[in-house]
């Protein structure tokens, strides 16, 4: 550990360029520890940097993942020492067909399918579990009913560490298989949602050795999502995107997206210019996108109900700050039907060989409104970021696709079949 | 198109460094084409080169993708201006605490779920795709019943082309709806996988613009494994492992990347040292293993019976140059039994938190055998290739594992459940 005792808020830990901690929305400085809500006002906590200074070439010469950009992350300078998932520099490949469906003239996918675990959740677990070590934890915990319960298990399970992942007990066989397959605690509570997560909070508390990674190591973990911004502005050329569409859960990834391209800008890493946020929900789950329609600062919690799961948050934590980064941006946010998730998983798929879970239909045909609306600007360059896998919500379209037909085994029949398709 | 009538086996393809078609059996040489069988002796064709110049830098200068190998490979210059999958530059991870639990000083796992569609094969349709454009084909097809069909599907849907995949009609409905999301047509066949493979062959004959990758287009197809061997050298820091434990089907992938490191070796890339290298089968279809086993040098074919579908593959191919490989290398050819299947899965999942499909549970369980057989040597450095994802083989692992224990919500019965796991 370096002992930084000669900044203003000293810490002994080693968080990389982290200097301390500060509230979103009264600015006090807290020391680097694994604390989530100003002390002073409750506010949020997020984590202040130092950034020493970061090139493109020091960038590009950093290993093929997340950790090519550890010096702008709260990890300890030997993160890599120690085992974790290696998550990131997933594709960015043009969409040209589905551009052109859609009617866009340019259009870039930004696929995170391709993780370890096959969502975006790999990388805020990379961070939470290289900052938990550092803090002191020994076991990796969340509360979760899918792509993050996968990612805590599996990045636990590669540093040998214990994990507790808490489930709602009427969850499906799939997505415990999923999790349990990684060996660590597995605990169906009796319960929804809601419930787990309140047990969550109640048992970071009793346990200082469990970090929960969305609960008590909450501002470190956010920080993995930056990673998302990095890479599509490095990948684009170093420069960043006219617009960009993200589905909104919790909404901090939307917010840390636009966090990274503006470090990016401010490290001179890429030019600054005007970019365009858009947010993206289901309408089943849309409390973000009505407050952004009626013109409020408040968001009202919903309880969702909606096929895209891993976005059924009624309640955003930051909600507020997707508010700010669209409007100050000059974004939108939409939602669209269950329905409509479908036809955009469906079309991702067909235009250009992605298969994405049902948020990936969320940001697709959210995007299909926005730009049937002109909110999303047609001529302008547009990345969707697609955050997880179809293989684990298969159940959205597999009763809406199948085969073309049923044919005997002789290529008479085939011949018929594909004269009648 | 590149007129090259100046070689001795002119061609009008623009297809690389590709040279001819070359028979595996007799040597005979072949102007490039769709052809997979020797016109003199029916051997199976291979693609014969004429390398360029490669250098570590040139290859490290170019994409995150197997393009980056591009002038290694039968693809045309412009290879990267057409839509395409862009699979490949998987991790490469230390294995330490799987290492430790298999009693071997130094492992790494390639682990090729990072694909677009979450298997290796997706760089073997990548390449036939690109060659299939060059050589006039205008749909893609195959028989399958997994892993190709999704690559198939979905790097069609990516090219803009037409796919036929042919499938068994009773397939699993989640094996059906990851290739029918595509949109492509998807035949169900009435008939076993053996009627299916008949069925493709009297196609290919028959449709004059449709490429069955894995049957018409096979040299090229084939040479997309190479790619897994190219990348381990490469990741490995420019060097050859001492040892690597390879999945055999047909045994095309284990061949190719032999093939793969001998290259590298001829190209000066990485110094030419001794390895071994190490096929994989399931007890239930280990028809190579058998014949390794008894010293032949002829495969007897079985009736596959084993959860490992995606190798059951009962008259492989290329067994005897898989037998060739090993023999040479001083390797070994191991099986397991099904139950030692799931037991592989699960324990590369919680020693290393990667989710296989069965072929890697073969992977893994194969090399523990060998390793307690004193085959593979503990002291010299191990690469297992896990070559597709835990997500299409669930039920090969959901009846075993689960929650460790259903709670109320609340904290006093977490305790309780943890002090009784």
């Amino acid at each position: 550990m370096t002992l930084t005792a000669d900044t203003p808020t000293g810490t002994s830990y080693d968080l990389g360029s982290a200097r301390a901690l500060s509230c979103r929305e009264c600015g006090h400085e807290a020391p680097l520890a694994a604390e989530f809500a100003c002390s002073e006002c409750f506010g949020p906590l997020e984590i202040a940097y130092d950034f020493p200074t970061v090139t493109r070439a020091s960038i590009e010469a950093g290993p093929k993942s997340i950790w090519r950009y550890q010096d702008l992350l709260p990890v300890p300078k030997n993160v890599r020492e120690h085992p974790n998932t290696e998550p990131g520099l997933t594709r960015l490949i043009e969409a040209d067909r589905l551009a052109a469906e859609l009617g866009l003239r340019k259009l870039w996918i930004k696929d995170d399918t391709g993780n370890p675990t096959h969502s975006f959740k790999d990388r805020v677990v990379a961070v939470a579990l290289a900052a938990a070590r550092e803090l002191g934890f020994s076991v990796l915990c969340c509360p979760s009913t899918g792509n993050l319960a996968n990612a805590v298990a599996a990045a636990a399970a590669r540093a040998g560490w214990d994990s507790v992942v808490l489930i709602p007990s009427n969850l499906e066989q799939a997505k415990i298989t999923t999790t349990a397959v990684y060996g660590g605690t597995l605990l169906a509570v009796d319960g929804n949602y809601d419930d787990v997560n309140r047990l969550a909070t109640e048992l970071a508390a009793e346990h200082e050795d469990w970090a929960f990674v969305n609960v008590n190591v909450r501002p470190y973990y956010a920080e993995g999502s930056k990673t998302l911004g990095y890479e599509v502005a490095e990948q684009l050329g170093w420069r960043l995107p006219d617009q960009i569409v993200i589905p909104v859960a919790s909404g901090s990834q939307l917010t840390k997206v636009d966090k990274g391209f503006g470090e990016f800008v401010k490290l001179g890493l890429v030019d600054d210019k005007p970019y365009r946020v858009f947010g993206a929900q289901a309408a089943g789950c849309s409390p973000v996108a009505t407050a952004f329609e009626a013109g409020h600062d408040v968001i009202q919690p919903v309880k969702p109900d909606t096929i895209a799961r891993s976005l059924a948050i009624g309640n955003p934590a930051d909600g507020p700050y997707v508010l700010d980064s669209v409007r100050r941006t000059g974004g939108a946010v939409g939602h669209v039907t269950d329905d409509e998730v479908r036809d955009g998983i469906r079309l991702l798929a067909r235009t250009e060989g992605v298969f994405a879970e049902t948020a990936g239909g969320v940001t697709v045909a959210t995007a299909k409104k926005l730009i049937d609306e002109g909110r999303i600007d047609r001529d302008a360059e547009t990345v969707l970021l697609i955050t997880g896998d179809g293989l684990k919500t298969l159940d959205a379209v597999s009763g809406q696709v199948g085969p073309t037909a049923t044919v005997p085994s002789t290529s008479k029949a085939v011949r018929e079949a594909l004269e009648n398709r």
